[in-house]
């Protein structure tokens, strides 16, 4: 038995307007979030208060926040990963908080120039200030079944951060297979990991279509229970720091298969869809999801008489 | 628990090749099928039958058959839907021969031309004669969980097929979904169906990614302890006759789970990977496989210095 209802957080406008080469006006990701909330997702990355020299795309993130019209009964989640993010996402008005270790040492050295024991070190502070202030704390573990440079994560790896993350009070642990090149077994026995430590509703999956694997992902993580994951309207983003990286499974994707499997999402599909449209055409990218552009196609009806021959 | 060794049916050559718009000369077609079993496929589906003026992609079956350095162990299966394919696929040396019907109506009205119980009645006779011959046959299900003239297909509707096949004496029955709508719960309802009828060995799983729901499907189907699924190459291929439908799931994808899972499949994925790129350039389309898009990025060591951020 499958679960009845499934949360979907979208991550589009943070983790995937983040990876977009050109600028994108703060107008156009206040209006991408106005739609993403209008569709029903209950739950939207919003922006990320980090150096605008490291992340140029986020530097408007206070006046995003700001412009929101926001709705209630939506968790609006910025990323924080120090004490001046803190400050910033405090300011904005957000209800969560979200951090990220890495379990692999490699990519942590490498994406972070800090050892995993340091990363957790400074996001202990911040989750101390976000949790003091009342805020929830999410907490996503990247590269949770590969990394790039040292290939295989071990569960062990995981449970390291679960543990530190459980410690320190996060809420809602994330786990990330960053680089999409998990299958669905090595993925159960990291989720089974962050489960020792945390329940079901506050455990969820991330996952990267790059091996073309995340929907499957998705399913053998909701064959054990699991029901919130992340997502990312028309597959926006990706990592482009990691070899041949694709992007984030898309939502339209996920909202499908539930659909399809009679779970309920909150997703009102069409303007699911509409939304995953509007800012492909905006950023003048295909649209990468591959359920919207069948649904698109349907809805187009597309059809031309067939000729005789199978498919 | 799951099974411990799979079998992927190559099905590029002909579902995938022959809805290539640009002619494919006989000597590519020859070359793929070569790789294909160098890099450790044990079944592949080769060519079609039918008539050049339906088809004329397939034209050169019989030429492509005679050229073929054919390995022990592999069995070459050919599309033979009437009586003069049939003749053909006898003459070609084919080990099997593939017919279709739809599991729904409207789609066999549209795409065959007749009645699915017409079109059962003909393939009777293409049964009995290949038996004769000593011929495996296959019985593929099109459209057995949606229909784009239809919408949804029955469970009953797939078996009414599954029944009609086994009752002529068809070895093997393939459920089919052939636009890709189908989620995991649709696809085991009808994969139940053909269970009720045909041992493990002999059902298999055709998935098309329209709606990015391939691989869900065939671990959903795996999970059932169905074993053998159909693939393409670099996901050649697609229905051009269904809206918004693109390519059959790529072997290299299904390949890589199976990998991931533990499963064996006979096949060398560097290989395999090989196999693809060079279809896909001599075509000059893009590669359709993601896994094999990650695994020649990794293989390139494509990788750059991460600056600071999650991905």
């Amino acid at each position: 038995m499958l679960v009845d209802r499934v949360t979907l957080l979208e991550v589009g406008p943070r983790d995937g307007l983040q990876n977009e080469a050109q600028p994108v006006p703060a107008d156009l990701k206040v209006a991408l979030v106005e739609r993403l909330q209008a569709a029903g997702l209950r739950q939207i990355e919003v922006t990320s208060f980090v150096s605008p020299k490291w992340v140029p795309q986020m530097a408007d993130a206070a006046e995003v926040m700001a412009r929101i019209q926001r709705q209630p009964g939506v968790r609006y989640s910025v990323l924080a990963p120090n004490a001046k993010g803190l400050e910033g996402a405090l300011a904005s008005g957000a209800d969560e908080v979200c951090i990220f270790a890495a379990a692999s040492e490699a990519f942590s050295q490498r994406n972070l120039n800090c050892s995993i024991d340091t990363s957790l070190e400074r996001f202990a502070d911040v989750v101390a200030g976000a949790k003091a202030a009342g805020l929830r704390v999410r907490g996503a573990i990247s590269c949770a079944v590969g990394c790039p440079y040292q290939g295989d994560v071990s569960p062990e790896e995981v449970e390291r951060v679960v543990k530190a993350y459980r410690a320190m009070g996060v809420d809602h642990v994330g786990v990330a297979d960053t680089i999409g090149v998990g299958t669905a077994r090595q993925v159960q026995s990291a989720m089974e990991r962050a489960l020792r430590h945390y329940p079901l509703h506050e455990v969820s999956g991330h996952f990267h279509d790059t091996y073309g694997q995340a929907l499957a992902n998705v399913l053998a993580s909701l064959q054990m229970g699991v029901h919130v994951f992340d997502a990312s309207i028309s597959g926006l983003g990706g990592c482009p720091f990691a070899a041949g990286a694709t992007g984030n499974v898309a939502t339209e994707d996920v909202a499908y298969l539930m659909r399809g499997l009679g779970i309920d999402t909150g997703i009102d599909f069409d303007a699911l869809v509409d939304a995953g449209q509007f800012i492909s055409e905006a950023l003048g990218r295909p649209n990468g999801a591959r359920a919207a552009k069948g649904w698109l196609a349907r809805r187009a009806r597309q059809l031309t008489t067939p000729a005789t021959r199978a498919c």
